[in-house]
């Protein structure tokens, strides 16, 4: 099983970049998460580039990558209640066209990391409804917030036990999601 | 009274730049609403480059201009269900430092266009969420909501009566609401 | 295929009553409507009265339908931007206990018919929150918006044919929806 | 200054109650917060008794009482990732007749207490759309968020130090707020 994943921040040492690496090590044997790092280079969606003669090469890729695996992964952190301006745009771009695009039935997860104690509680409410018009099949529970994240990483890897621990089983659940979902 | 005029897409006749264009054309006459033309030059929000000396100069421009102004207005359209990713990264640049930025206590006033019917509801409903985040002061009410845009603009002009009228009344309201909401 | 249909106003002739009888009549052949009526009855929720002594037979009732059927189809109407208060109480009733409640895994779809052009899609975007919350399994796509109701129901029924054609749609993709989502 | 207090939960001891009860304790001399307890006894909302004749002598002093004070406090649980449905009927009964409400211009301040991390950070969110549509006036910040309620409150009184200070700050902004707000 091959996940994407995605974390939403271009900040070096990121808490979700961590909480992203530390799934990649953390996850069941039969999961492979391949950490996307393009994020950076996807340029601002613009309808007139969105064609099969200017799409830009970074995009082509995420599309590719996302037609590859069997999920998604999407590590965000919270910018201004909601989720940041170049996550929404890589997404903005994966989705077309609407309706149509390799983001239509594919099995995603959603968690986040702050500083604050809400834990990208609101970030995570937009992302799921800006999923959810993907046509992507986000999976309803458990979530994962991690709160209060500057105890609980250390030079950006994920140290706290308990939440590796919450980890584990969120990954674990995430699998049999992804099963469950693919096509009969 | 200075209106910053932001229209959240980078498409050359766009619906929300023809609506933009459209309210500073039949704002009051002590009303002037300023487009801002400089979405697409904002790089992707990144800390690291979010100190006095790195900023990008169009950041500086941006957040000059809505210090200068008395009020925003934002035209948005709806991309999955929420706002363009370009639009919340000038916002998410605009907003730092976090509660002390050039939109502290700014009214500001929400509006869309979209060819669908819901015209830019669930956008409008994230976009407040996120200027509310900002402390940025929106205007609750009338909100105006373009539907069926297709019919409404002729080469990117605004040209259905009706909805120029309710723009007209739409920014009336809102010049009172920027005196009402000015410091005393 | 037994669905479960529940409208969330109270309003005789209400157009949710009124969008969900034509569900009921427009279903698949394999699919039965069964509609719940007892909204009115439900007390507000109290957690004193959440106990196996107490709990009030009608909401007793509607667990059993709940459990009792393949999935749900709600029509809501939009009151202040969200779900009506009568509608959120008896989900609020149906979640308990959290995420061990009739509603875990459930299918569902949601509809929803309005005066006004945005057509509930902001009630839309709570209730799905709130369903996403009770582990129910709410129907990506369509959307079913019935905006300017006023014009398409007669006495309390649909009349309009394009949206009784677009209802037979998305009773056809719920079907296809629930059987995918079934325990393999 | 007059504040119009409502607790959002029917459960006796209920954090929120607390909340409130200790934010009348703890509000500045110039202002009085007044408890309001009709919640239970609000039937579910129904146009047909929303007359004149029929309209329910509780909502009537609901009605009253927002008419007579000079803002709202809100203190709202978070059930289902939303309000409770007794605390949104009460507000639909409240916001009626739509645009023309005592609700409207009114200032608000909404806080919320619960058990888990994020503290009804996702339930404010709801509130917050909520009180938007009726044209009262959310004040934007600060939130008031009490998370891991159960370590900070003893025997239903609200006892952890830093959050009682935090909420003396918070209604001394939310009275200077009212005065801001106040017609000129």
């Amino acid at each position: 099983m091959i996940i994407l994943g995605i974390a939403g921040s271009l900040r070096a040492g990121s808490y979700n970049r961590g909480l992203l690496d530390a799934a990649a090590e953390l996850a069941p044997e039969a999961m492979e998460i391949r950490v996307w790092d393009g994020l950076r280079d996807v340029p601002h969606y613009e309808a007139a580039l969105d064609t099969d003669e200017r799409r830009p090469a970074t995009v082509v890729e995420l599309k590719r990558a996302i037609a590859a695996a069997d999920g998604l992964l999407i590590a965000t952190p919270e910018y201004n209640y909601s989720i940041p301006g170049v996550l929404k745009n890589a997404i903005d771009w994966a989705s077309r066209p609407g309706y149509k695009s390799e983001l239509v039935g594919k099995p995603a997860a959603i968690m986040g990391a702050s500083g604050g104690a809400a834990g990208t509680a609101r970030a995570q409410i937009h992302l799921r409804e800006v999923m959810y018009s993907t046509l992507a099949r986000v999976m309803p529970h458990p979530g994962l917030l991690v709160g209060g994240a500057a105890a609980k990483f250390t030079d950006g890897r994920l140290t706290d036990e308990p939440t590796r621990a919450f980890l584990v089983d969120f990954l674990g659940t995430f699998a049999a999601y992804v099963r469950q979902q693919a096509p009969r």
